[in-house]
């Protein structure tokens, strides 16, 4: 880990790497995950899922699976209690009624004492089906006499997933008035472009396409729902998002939210894909027959029917002047969002158009609904696939122009002020102090050496992430004993509490030890948005140093009517207050805790209280650079080293944040490499397990250089920016630049398989 | 019900009766409690019991329990992890170590997979015990040649838990130099009771015995604890004092509080007998066998070793003059406090010389250790005893004088500014307002009619309750739905989180449908004191009044800037901010709630907070009238009417008060009838079960008139003050007098058995 940062105060605890403090719960296996959890009278949830992409369902029947011992109802839509239904958002069909839209999507729910007896007694549900004609590819489902994937124009699509990774203000053209299967399409035009492209001395074009890929987080969805007969629900969901799953159930069951109770259990792994999806369903199961119910999925369901990351094809088309200035870009970005509406269109579009500055743009992006399991957040998304393509073609124009590939970017690269394709103007950025650090790399600066091996290469490639915001609050309080809790509501899914607890003890001066910080549930917790969007640091964060600064002043307050010393004079440090000057004049954070919380107490409880709202975005941006060994004869690639330079802020926990960038590098590695959800031309999904769909392993990736750079941000707390998401962007990108400085064959669809090799190198053909 | 009420502002909310919020659900059977809790990987624990009172133990032998299959392990003393251990504090001594103290002292946990396991293999653990000298009547063990209850004298007495139920200055003189079975006396002296009994006409004395009582709440103790590698302590605990457990266990085992979160399950019942005691215990199993351990204890193990009611025995000597004008009190009053100090005999004196004004007392209190269990609270604790004495003897000179009972209490009954025997002056009381509703009962005003009948008669007596003080917090929040959140710390005993949905609707001027209390576990909930000393109302309740008004200001500043009208302006009903004048101006408090909760949402969340500390008492006092009829044959006493009549500030939620105060009424029946523990010679109890120990059962207890008398406190939300307690208080001295009544004979020891009134009538000898 090497740490590119700017001079700046030092600080006791924040900026300083810590381990997590549920990290060694978490590798002795101690940690109690949502499956872990069982509540009296518990039934179990099988879902039947279609085995079609498209059909009317005629007939459901139920009994041979209610003659199974154990089992205790068969439920259909029909049997749901009343709810509201959006035909356009996905979480709120709870089962398919009539029109199935996807292989995979559920139609009923058996219910028993235990998921074995459920999972037996599903495959005993008869269902008639209708098969209607399915439509799989997007452009083929773009064309005018493509078969619809579904019935009806969309309305009101739910794009809450969307906003939650990134909040801008630019709004997308959604639902048409006839019938089709673009959903929505958004476009962003700036300056000329067809004089962009004539005053350009080269012109690049292509087509990259970008596979659906899962989230492959280790724990498939858990959900537990309990109704109670006081009309209380209680919703237990490995969410990153627990205050949005309580605002989305409460309206889909129509409930008030102060009456719903959804408690996130610990997130084996999320990247987006667990915001929200199946809580509504098992609430109303849970409602229907007035006991709690739990839906554990297995590998197989979650892949057929979770939401996964769409396919993409990105045409773009990008001109260059000869000293490396790019003038004109030319993009067509198409998102198949699978049955439902949700695809990643305007983040795709304004981070193509947003990465360099050109003074022509012309930019469309269109979402498209296939029978295909819709599609949800996967790390920054949409950004790998619209990376791949903007990002090869900055290396093709760079060759063509016989010109270095980093000065190229570092000469267009984007910076504070510089507006995006919406015309919003970037604030402080760190892009190009990133590729500056790669430039100081040993891979880069190896690079000469490295291609005199006949099949080695180095690619590079940038990416960034613009951000959610959401506001958020937290509470501090002083303990008995002058220990500090912190509570927040923001689900823990990269080691933010751990964060949390830096910033508290470092406003109050404490060891890290004497705080500790949880995440409350919905009804307990103050309110924090989803963990989503790169921003709970950002944003929760913010807050967290609010409330400890509050209860600070709250502290020194009671100090200093105890020692009669103005609260100016006073000092703390490590749970002592004392008199500047007069050590003899001290009090105990122990005392304090005492005179707050003790019997006949002189002193109200300790109650710090922090709340902000974020308005103003910090992008982070990543370059990275790959070397890669091509092997000519199978088209294996194989990546031998890596380096990432990422632009955080300041890293609050260097470890944690190194532990960010490694781990998204290494997921884009994956979908560069391996990732691949496979469809069949009816629309079924082939390989719905962790045999076929293959993830990157330990052996897949090599050791990755991690390069902090801190740009600071102008509202993050220490200047802190979004870190979680950036790094998976530019992995395809700087793989096929670096297998094409390997080999001079470039790949233009990802994953970059041995097959998807051999053909580019002219070995393999159709 | 009744109410006596002074002249007040209408309220829309509070002072209104409303259903319990969580009675369905309770009623219905669905409520979780700590039993239905599971962990995985949990260990069930079953206690070995001591089956002597007092002696040595010399060997403990595992071999057979730990061969019978499921059984984990067989823990003892030694097996504990280090802990500190405070020999005179019941919770800290874990398991018996040496000298068993009292007859079911835990020696030894079995831990099994399943209790049922763990029970049979408890049989099995082969304890030897060298027995010694057991004493067990406090009498006898006051006397200088009695045996020593334990081994050495006591030095570092817990008595928090009596100052969780009231909170004075006056201090105890605790520990002796020399060993002694009496741990603990006090002493007030005012005027002169020489002088005072030579004015007297009329002179009474007598010796007053209340035996040992459970307070026999529906579901007995139940614990779960687990301590994970990370080093964080969970427990779930039927609980009343979530935070006091917190603080207590984490002293003992030597944990930051910020480490340890507890939980306080669902209270099945608990009267003051479940604020902590086996939580160090259970949590030190769970360190040792680094797993999740469960004690769920059986009704016989919760009647042996949990922390019932002690037996005391009062010597009263009261003098008055002709006129009705009490003149002397004299009083000696012992606790037994079994094998540990605890007893309550600082409230105990406090009460039998601050009921009545009085120029000239001398009050002698004694604590004295026996080998029995050590005593706990139960609802008022050590206040029944006093004041069956006390009113006893106020009948008793009334009668001598031939005055009205009830007029001799109202001239000298206590009242603002007079001064408790530690010589702290009352706030605002309303004892004489309680017995004029008395006097205007139909029992009261028919009681020479009554007296016609031969074996029927009317009995009178009052009682009352300092209270506790802690400090309390609370947040309130706003929902994205526009409906409200509360938090509190405060576990919910007998209804408090309906009143402060009250107030918080009250304040917000809200539908109470819009409000959600909940009670948050140590770590997510702001503090609050423990549910004991009636004071949850009186203090939580004003923190969350202040959090519901800091809610408004803020939902105001927020709805002033958009509506551009200053918040002065501006007025709430019913979930909508409106200009006064300008009905078109508005903005309701859903639009508010999307507004500082949303994607890129303007405001900050809503998060109000209350903090107070409380630092003067609201005391309540009650007085109770009884109609009984006396069996003159087997001495069987019937309570045919019985009316309470209770000064409770303001009733918040006069449903729940009037259940206050016929729950106590009906406890006071209890222990004034049927309740009694046994203890045979050698210190064993006799009837651990609910056969052999008689409760009041639905056929015991007649139609209780409630009357709600309504003086306001000086600082209570609202004038209200404390309610729990006082009611359980006079229900043995007004039974006691309406027999004396009823049949003339006066019998001096609780409960009045058929053979202590036949003993009185003289129809019994030893």
């Amino acid at each position: 880990m090497a740490r590119e940062t700017l001079e700046r105060p030092r600080f006791r605890h924040v900026g300083r790497p810590v381990d997590r403090i549920d990290a060694t719960a978490k590798v002795t296996g101690q940690t109690v995950y949502g499956d872990d959890l069982r509540l009296p009278r518990l039934l179990h949830v099988k879902l039947v899922h279609a085995p079609v992409a498209h059909a009317r369902i005629r007939r459901i029947g139920a009994s041979k699976a209610l003659a199974v011992p154990g089992v205790e109802a068969v439920l259909t839509a029909a049997d749901l209690p009343p709810h509201r239904t959006n035909p356009d958002a996905r979480a709120q069909v709870l089962l398919a009624s009539d029109e199935v839209l996807f292989y995979g999507q559920p139609v009923a729910a058996v219910l028993a004492r235990d998921p074995y007896t459920a999972a037996y007694a599903r495959d005993l549900v008869e269902v008639e089906y209708e098969e209607l004609p399915a439509v799989v590819d997007p452009l083929e489902a773009m064309r005018d006499d493509a078969p619809l994937a579904r019935t009806g124009a969309i309305r009101d699509a739910d794009r809450s997933e969307e906003q939650g990774h990134i909040t801008v203000e630019a709004q997308q053209e959604q639902a048409q008035s006839h019938p089709s299967n673009v959903s929505s399409s958004i476009t962003f035009r700036r300056g000329d472009v067809e004089a962009g492209f004539a005053e350009a001395d080269a012109v690049v074009e292509g087509t990259w396409r970008s596979s659906m890929v899962h989230q492959s987080y280790i724990e498939p969805h858990v959900i537990i729902a309990d109704y109670d007969a006081s009309g209380e629900l209680s919703i237990w969901s490995s969410t990153q998002a627990p205050f949005h799953v309580r605002h989305e159930v409460a309206r889909t069951l129509g409930l008030p939210e102060a009456r719903v109770r959804v408690t996130a259990t610990e997130v084996g792994g999320g990247f987006g894909g667990k915001i929200y999806l199946y809580e509504p369903l098992v609430a109303a199961l849970a409602m229907a027959v007035r006991r709690p119910v739990k839906l554990t999925m297995s590998r197989r369901e979650d892949m057929l029917a979770a939401t996964p990351a769409p396919q993409a094809v990105v045409q773009l088309k990008a001109g260059m002047k000869a000293d490396g200035t790019l003038v004109a870009l030319q993009a067509r970005v198409i998102y198949d969002a699978g049955a439902f509406p949700g695809a990643p269109v305007l983040p795709g579009c304004l981070l193509i158009g947003g990465s360099y500055k050109c003074p022509n743009l012309d930019i469309q992006g269109f979402e498209v609904l296939t029978n295909k399991v819709s599609v949800g957040a996967l790390r920054a998304p949409g950004a790998p696939h619209v990376a791949f393509a903007l990002e090869s073609a900055m290396d093709m124009l760079a060759q063509r122009l016989e010109l270095d590939p980093l000065e190229v970017r570092l000469k267009n690269a984007v910076e504070k002020g510089d507006p995006l394709p919406s015309g919003q103007p970037y604030p402080a950025i760190g892009l190009k102090e990133c590729l500056e650090a790669i430039a100081r790399t040993d891979i880069w600066r190896e690079r000469r050496r490295i291609r005199q091996h006949p099949h080695r290469g180095v690619g590079l490639a940038v990416g960034g992430w613009l951000g959610g915001l959401q506001p958020a609050s937290a509470t501090v309080g002083l303990n008995a004993d002058g220990t500090i809790n912190v509570t927040v509501g923001a689900a823990d899914i990269t080691g933010t509490n751990t964060s949390f607890a830096q910033i508290a003890a470092e406003e109050l001066n404490l060891p890290l030890e004497m705080v500790s910080v949880v995440t409350g549930d919905t009804r307990t917790a103050p309110y924090a948005g989803m963990s989503a969007g790169s921003k709970t640091t950002y944003t929760v964060g913010r807050a967290v140093k609010l409330a400890a600064e509050d209860a600070r002043q709250q502290i020194l307050a009671i100090a200093s009517q105890r020692l009669e010393v103005p609260a100016e004079e006073l000092e703390m440090q490590d749970g002592v207050v004392r008199a500047r000057g007069q050590p003899e004049k001290q009090v105990t954070f122990r005392e304090l805790g005492r005179l707050t919380t003790g019997f006949g107490a002189r002193y109200a409880p300790i109650v710090g209280r922090g709340a902000i709202t974020a308005r103003r975005q910090a992008p982070g941006f990543t370059a990275q650079v790959a070397e890669v060994e091509v092997d000519p004869d199978t088209g294996q690639v194989t990546v031998l080293r890596y380096a990432v330079a990422q632009d955080v802020g300041f890293a609050i926990n260097p470890k944690s944040v190194e532990g960010q960038m490694q781990g998204g590098a290494a997921q884009g590695l994956g979908i560069a490499l391996f990732e691949e959800m496979v469809y069949d031309e009816k629309g079924r999904l082939l390989n719905p397990n962790l045999l076929d769909y293959r993830l990157p392993t330990a052996r897949d990736v090599p050791p990755i250089e991690a390069i902090i750079v801190e740009v600071p941000s102008e509202e993050g707390p220490y200047g802190a920016r979004i870190v979680g998401e950036p790094s998976i962007v530019p992995g395809p990108a700087a793989v096929a630049n670096a297998v094409a400085d390997a080999v001079g064959a470039r790949v233009f669809e990802a994953p970059l398989t041995p097959e998807r090799v051999l053909r580019a190198l002219g070995k393999l053909r159709d």
